[in-house]
């Protein structure tokens, strides 16, 4: 079906973004079972147990290929070479230097899918190797760049070359999924949507943010590293739903380092399950997000739709040289 | 072919974002001879004999149905009724209350294209019985909002049911036409793309810095609306390629607001052409952009391009579905 399929063997070119902490074995598993490409989300993997915890449910749980997601800044190397003894088709790496894990990596023999946020990052990739790249937007939710989908992934796809390119970003059904190809990518990597299914490890209050928000509703700022003193490179920002905490602080970071009390203030909140703290991470593709999918489900659905949206396209260019291509090539 | 084509009885599904003093008359002729529609950028409109000038070349360039733009927030209502005496085939209205322009455009019979940049404008726009909706992301080049391009563009057809959407922001060649329709919209309107052709009103600085950059050097902020003290909006910012003057004072809005004279350096500088100075709005997709080219070649190119992206969809859907639908839809 597509370079990303072929290379993996499955059906739908559709990977699960790694989402740390949220996206867990039984989300992994479901895309994968689904025929798209699940990946468990091992983000800063600081809690090895709960890494292999959700590693028993995901290989429990699927016979078809699936992956891991480690950002590079803090992974801890042993870690991800442990992981790979349990058989990862396909390692993502994002958010810093590959260099400590690649080896190891390749030694197993799983795929390196390496995500970029910019132009020096893709050079870079592409340098390391990469099977696979992942051209992630500023629309995505969670940490990422400054560049939008919609440009940025057909420039990725120009310096790739035969690499194959997924798109992530504001992507969040099957219309999505058709434009990314005709952008030029493989496939897409899919947050959000997959956030908003029963499989995903969040809260009943997450989820049902997640139904009622629109894409403006979320805003990307630095604003929760900086409460969460979690060390994320000041580089790649966080877009989540927007909270009264978030309104309080934005344009005001520096006062927000400066304020010990107040990070302690929200962090409390936060465990204790205060909603004005509540933490949703989410893309600008959450208007079309309005029901809880079961994950499985969700690869067939949108993969259908991607389908639809590719016959609107053919009735709109019926020219014969369409025809052609779409018999020749 | 679509909607949009349709509605106007044009070739391509490619409209010139009335892009302020740069999309002049020549321009725009040039883009409805290549088949789509040409739309005049008269921008705030506080130069009415500019707009009359550029008009007459319009005019005297083409006999296809062209169309102008306004800015609501200050363009004066007398001078949009007396360009509608020239007879456009469309008018469209962005940044503001379109109230005071509505009653002279609906009896001339010109199309009403109303551009939006969140969900709200998109409600007002509808209601105000627009016939085609401008679905614009932050992507974009020039004035704009926050939402992402491609999460954005199919929320908006979502919510316009039968009005025909045009997709604007980061789109600079057939993929993203072909992206655009994947996305349920009829059409694109493109700005930066046509901003490097040769009928363009610029300067042979910008276009060079348009070849010459890419995506990521852009940024959105309104550090230039304050220094040319416009008026604008504060919540409509503006997307250029930076520059020494906008890294100087990013985040240090307030401060140039209280520095009259910094901003009189500034405006001063530009007016005679201190490259430090030069203001070039462009868009996400600048990375897509290494030549200039005759602006009706290139609505026929982006065509072409989209042809074959279309024909790529179909490859990697050739599912019975498929089939039926591009046979019977």
């Amino acid at each position: 079906m597509t370079a990303f399929t072929d290379l993996f063997g499955i059906e739908h070119p559709i990977a699960l973004a790694p989402m740390g902490g949220a996206a867990g074995g039984a989300l992994a598993a479901a895309v994968s079972n689904g025929g798209g490409l699940g990946l468990l989300g091992a983000g800063s993997a600081r809690d090895p147990a709960w890494v292999e915890r959700e590693l028993d449910l995901l290989t429990a749980g699927t016979t078809a290929p699936w992956g891991i997601g480690f950002q590079c800044w803090a992974a801890p190397p042993a870690l991800v070479a442990r992981t790979l003894e349990r058989g990862p088709a396909a390692v993502m790496l994002a958010f810093g230097d590959p260099a400590p894990f690649l080896g190891a990596i390749r030694d197993s023999g799983a795929r390196l899918i390496m995500m970029v946020t910019d132009v020096a990052e893709t050079h870079r990739a592409l340098e390391a190797g990469a099977d696979v790249i992942v051209a992630q937007g500023t629309d995505a939710g969670g940490h990422g760049g400054s560049r939008g989908t919609i440009g940025f992934v057909p420039a990725v796809v120009d310096l790739a070359g035969p690499t194959p390119v997924l798109a992530a970003g504001g992507i969040a059904d099957g219309r999505g999924l058709a434009a990314a190809l005709a952008l030029g990518a493989s496939g897409v990597l899919l947050g959000t949507r997959f956030l908003a299914s029963p499989e995903a490890l969040q809260t009943p209050a997450a989820a049902k943010a997640l139904l009622d928000g629109l894409g403006e509703d979320t805003e990307r700022s630095s604003v929760l590293d900086i409460a969460h003193e979690s060390g994320w490179p000041a580089r790649w920002t966080g877009r989540a739903l927007r909270t009264p905490f978030t309104d309080r602080w934005r344009d005001h970071e520096d006062a927000l380092r400066a304020d010990p009390d107040a990070r302690r203030a929200f962090r409390a909140a936060e465990e204790r399950g205060d909603p004005e703290a509540a933490v949703v991470w989410a893309g600008e593709g959450l208007d079309l997000i309005s029901d809880l999918v079961p994950a499985a489900d969700l690869v067939g659905t949108v993969a259908r739709e991607a389908a639809f949206a590719a016959a609107r396209l053919v009735r709109a260019f019926p020219s014969p040289d369409t025809e052609k291509h779409a018999r020749g090539r």
